[in-house]
């Protein structure tokens, strides 16, 4: 904490950014709770549910600042003045982000905004989609024998679709978790069999992760670009993994409502 | 909820796999919480810190059954004999691992005993180190611009040092968490400067993450095989990043003791 811009006698304001998981409020951390109920203001994401809010102290601002993956609402320029201004006035920031977010949640530019603005920040990690979306379906992301590491990417990227390795990913055994793939399922599907990727090789889409509407399906890489018109929400690809037993795997601890007492 | 190899009127055992995070208390999901809680049994990695172990009832047993990297201590066989006995007498059994279970975690061969075994279980996901150490010194591991995806990969498996696409992990930009990698070191250097890698090409080395005695190297592929030897508990190696600000990345939230109450 050596940054300080505004004068001794005033409050340092600070920001933590506070990755929120995928929804339920069982996946929150407990350094997240307790950021969030130290908090002055509350900017978050379109994701956040009113669970999480509701944690909140009552008489703390929370602002949408709504991005969704093709990037209509909040630009990017006028949450970074939120942050520095909120900051500035010596407030409790909390940046909210669904999932984790170092992992595909431009978490960067706005650290880089504070940083112009010698404002203090730390970072809380959260559960990214990847991970709990295995857990959900009963697999492992990693497994002894079959993939020595696994891969997160993204579908698209600022050039658009995003170019991967696609050689090391059509092998056998590979196992990947793809964000934002949902506009660019055709894509990823084309450049995986062209590179000699198995038809057959499992795909399992999970929308909605932890989340009441929470939707699960088994398709593959021959039936992807067919499979995923039935999503409506955020999904998370899980490539190279099959759900274990739908039923068995997504029994989970009940989730709590009343952290907060 | 749908196996029973047990006559009805037998309480139902239950398994929960919990992630508990890299160390500290506060990466603890409330999920993972409620079932420490809730705990009769609690078998746990040898890295699962006592500020976590004190969070569960003062009359549960817990059984450590200790694995390392390079696999001394209790066979996997015994774990697993562990978990569907334990299971069977109706106990609510909370199998602990670091980090998240499903990364590097050798859940699959647990799972398949309950599965023989036709007991339930549900796996609640954790924060792997990858994500903790790159929130750590101030990181994304994906970032617009730099890296569209992220690998997790292991520095040894079970045919000894884990061969990897080497190649593409050599090109500018590349971002990987290198799980395991103290004894590899040499090895992924080799590797990745002969397939090309900058040997300026960041490394930094992330040990002990989140507990008392964390430390944090900067180093780089030039470098690792000697820097290396200053670690003596379990790292992370981040592969393409260094610490943005180490002092001000270091600020985090204040560790709970007291979540219990």
């Amino acid at each position: 904490m050596t940054h300080f811009s505004t004068p001794a006698t005033k409050p340092q304001g600070f920001v933590h950014f506070v990755g929120a998981g995928p929804g339920a409020v069982q996946h929150l951390t407990l350094g997240a709770l307790r950021a969030i109920q130290g908090a002055d203001v509350i900017l978050y994401d379109r994701l956040i549910g009113p669970e999480i809010l509701a944690l909140a102290p009552k008489n703390a601002a929370a602002i949408e600042v709504g991005k969704t993956g093709f990037g209509t609402s909040t630009p990017q320029a006028v949450i970074n003045a939120l942050l520095v201004s909120h900051a500035r006035t010596g407030a409790q920031v909390v940046r909210m982000k669904a999932g984790d977010s170092g992992i595909f949640g431009r978490l960067d530019e706005e650290i880089e905004a504070l940083e112009a603005a010698s404002l203090p920040f730390a970072i809380l990690p959260g559960l990214t989609a990847a991970t709990v979306a295995a857990a959900t379906i009963g697999q492992s992301l990693t497994k002894r024998g079959r993939n020595a590491s696994v891969r997160f990417l993204t579908g698209h990227d600022v050039a658009g679709y995003a170019e991967q390795d696609w050689r090391s990913l059509a092998k056998a055994g590979q196992v990947a978790a793809i964000y934002m793939g949902k506009k660019s399922a055709r894509f990823l599907q084309g450049r995986l069999l062209m590179h000699g990727a198995n038809p057959q090789t499992a795909i399992t889409l999970v929308e909605n992760i932890s989340r009441a509407d929470q939707q699960i399906i088994a398709s593959n890489l021959e039936r992807l670009a067919e499979d995923i018109l039935a999503l409506t929400g955020p999904a998370v690809l899980l490539y190279g993994l099959k759900p274990r037993q739908a039923q068995q795997a997504l029994a989970q601890v009940p989730i709590m409502a009343e952290v907060r007492a």
